[in-house]
């Protein structure tokens, strides 16, 4: 490459550019398997589904970090760890109460976690991911309870971090449906290969940054739109049908958007060329609640998007299409979802940190230079 | 890859892994272009010979944000935007002030920047990196001189980056070489190509994620010790010899060093096969700065090392190895070095985020599942 002309070139006649590093394998792992074509997922060995019907989320933590599963006093002493780690230092907690109320929660999460640096030991890994892993809930709920002026609550000594988490936010302790809910939610988002946010995490652990660097820089990439971020794009999707519940046709609404070629949330995804198997288990969560909780309409609206996206566009819902009724219904705040989503996949993030430091080659790809070179220098006055 | 048999696999096998990302092409770029073999490196069509010999560090920004030199008057009006934005929100000096005096300068660096995202526009790219290249040097000299005990100057209302940086840092204005030298500085560190650091921020960028998560992404990645890290590691070899000086021998301690198979920082890159540019350019300048401040040990010690390398190992300094003791020479502590790497820098972080963004594509590559599969689940007292 460095040989050439590379003058005013036509970077299409490049074919090796691979752009956005599609299909190109940068790393082995033992975190998680996706066949895009059958629609499976398997953390560490074990599918979803297996995963979905009998684990917590705490016993998904150690099974990414460990790859297999924990013994009863292993499950208790990370519990025991995790519950220990609940109380924010002072000055996150002076951060969070004194920011701007409007700030953007995926970014007050983000100076939160890197913030969280200054008062954690970073030079073991599992202490460095069970920290985060406890925190991020604790700055979750006490954020979204600041900026509506309401008293941060103390977190529990006990109870799983979807109990805790959800008592925190609405100040009252969840029912057993709900914490289930939760808690399934954060197994089905906490791992997914090499995402745009894991690959983050992981090219920067390559230099040897340490973990808060890695999941702060992760969480950066997950507020995108086209990554985390489009869960709460669903949801205000739907919002802005029931806006207007009298005339609100989602079929209509789907069919105007891809006429117009607006892009609808929530669907495709470029390893799955089928229902995403979380889709899928959220989907039957989204129907059970919203029954429950008398969103019967969101959950109907979804079925007719996701109907008229296959008839016109044969295309499938990814995670994120569901995940925003089943968060919304049990009463989390759109603008919230994706640090929902970040909470869970933390436990993926430091998994994959700990594979990386463990086989480290520092990420750094190239780029074709397609610019001038040698340019003689004008002075300022003869620009 | 998803139709084989992966278990239990030997990931030698398998060639087309492509770890590091090494040598895979990624995107392309009017930023910058590094010759290896010459040893050239050209910004945006001009040669860094050029730019060193006859641009200031804030021209430097405009070129790499608009691939052209400014006229007067642009010149005139950045200045001037960067000068207005000198003042960080109370919030951001508050968790300076208030923070663990022993933190690492480049965590703080990390999390004061993710927190400007509260207080900043980050809908206007300009905008957002105009705000970060003159907010990056008041925080690092704050937190410099908060964690001492001293007081946080105001910024001054004039003069160049570097300037307002040493006077805000030292607390009194530093004299026409100081000034050029670190001007010199902030343009040598200014760019690079698909570093770790410049890549992570592109990665952040594909998901359509603000700029703020990007730098922040960034200078998460820039801190490890295999990317920026590395000039403050230089400089604590230096100062290891310094310990005892009248035994100090560079040559033994280098030849016992590279005996132990330890590693010395400061050398061998990449994508440079010969001497850095930069390297030669830093060079000069430390050669003449030990004169000028009394540390002449420091610069013999580094050419005997140099020597040493070159003739056991037959590889040359990076743009590390000569920057420790340039900053080392202007007052600046070690432990900040990598700091000033980040303040110049981040001109060209947002440079690749603004070039990233106009033609974007999903940062997303794939890894090689190693693990097993579709396991049974066993209850927890059976483990």
């Amino acid at each position: 490459m460095a040989k050439q002309n590379l003058d005013n070139i036509d970077v299409s006649e490049y074919p090796y550019i691979n752009k956005g590093l599609e299909g190109i394998v940068a790393f082995s792992t033992t975190k998680s398997f996706i066949d895009g074509q059958k629609g499976e997922l398997i953390y560490a060995g074990y599918n979803i589904d297996t995963l979905a019907e009998n684990a917590t989320f705490e016993e998904v933590c150690f099974l990414l970090w460990n790859d297999r599963l924990p013994k009863q006093d292993e499950l208790d002493d990370l519990n025991k760890r995790m519950i220990g780690q609940r109380k924010l230092p002072e000055p996150v907690l002076n951060y969070i109460q004194s920011t701007d109320k409007n700030a953007e929660p995926m970014a007050v999460l983000r100076t939160a976690v890197s913030m969280l640096a200054d008062f954690e030991d970073s030079s073991n890994n599992t202490d460095a991911a069970v920290a985060m892993t406890a925190q991020m809930p604790i700055i979750i709920a006490a954020f979204a309870r600041a900026r509506e002026g309401k008293d941060i609550l103390d977190p529990l000594d006990n109870g799983t971090t979807a109990f805790n988490f959800l008592y925190m936010l609405n100040g009252e302790k969840p029912g057993k449906e709900a914490e289930k809910t939760m808690d399934l939610c954060l197994i089905l988002h906490a791992e997914h290969g090499m995402n745009a946010s894991t690959f983050t995490g992981r090219a920067i652990c390559s230099t040897q940054s340490d973990m808060f660097s890695a999941v702060t820089g992760a969480i950066g990439a997950l507020k995108g739109p086209l990554h985390g971020g489009a869960n709460t794009a669903v949801m205000n999707m739907l919002l802005e049908l029931e806006e207007d519940p009298d005339t609100a046709d989602p079929v209509e609404f789907t069919k105007k958007k891809l006429a117009n070629k607006e892009k609808i949330m929530g669907f495709g995804h470029r390893v799955y060329k089928t229902f995403d198997p979380r889709a899928r288990l959220l989907r039957g969560m989204s129907e059970s609640l919203s029954e429950e909780t008398g969103h019967e309409e969101l959950y109907e609206w979804s079925e007719a998007i996701l109907k008229t996206m296959k008839d016109e566009k044969n295309i499938d819902p990814n995670v994120d299409f569901f995940s925003a009724t089943v968060y919304y219904s049990i009463g989390i705040k759109p603008d919230l979802f994706t640090c929902i989503f970040a909470m869970s996949r933390v436990s993926g993030w430091t998994a994959h940190y700990i594979e990386q430091d463990e086989n480290n080659r520092l990420v750094r790809p190239r780029a074709l230079y397609i610019g001038e070179k040698n340019l003689d220098w004008t002075p300022i006055e003869k620009r």
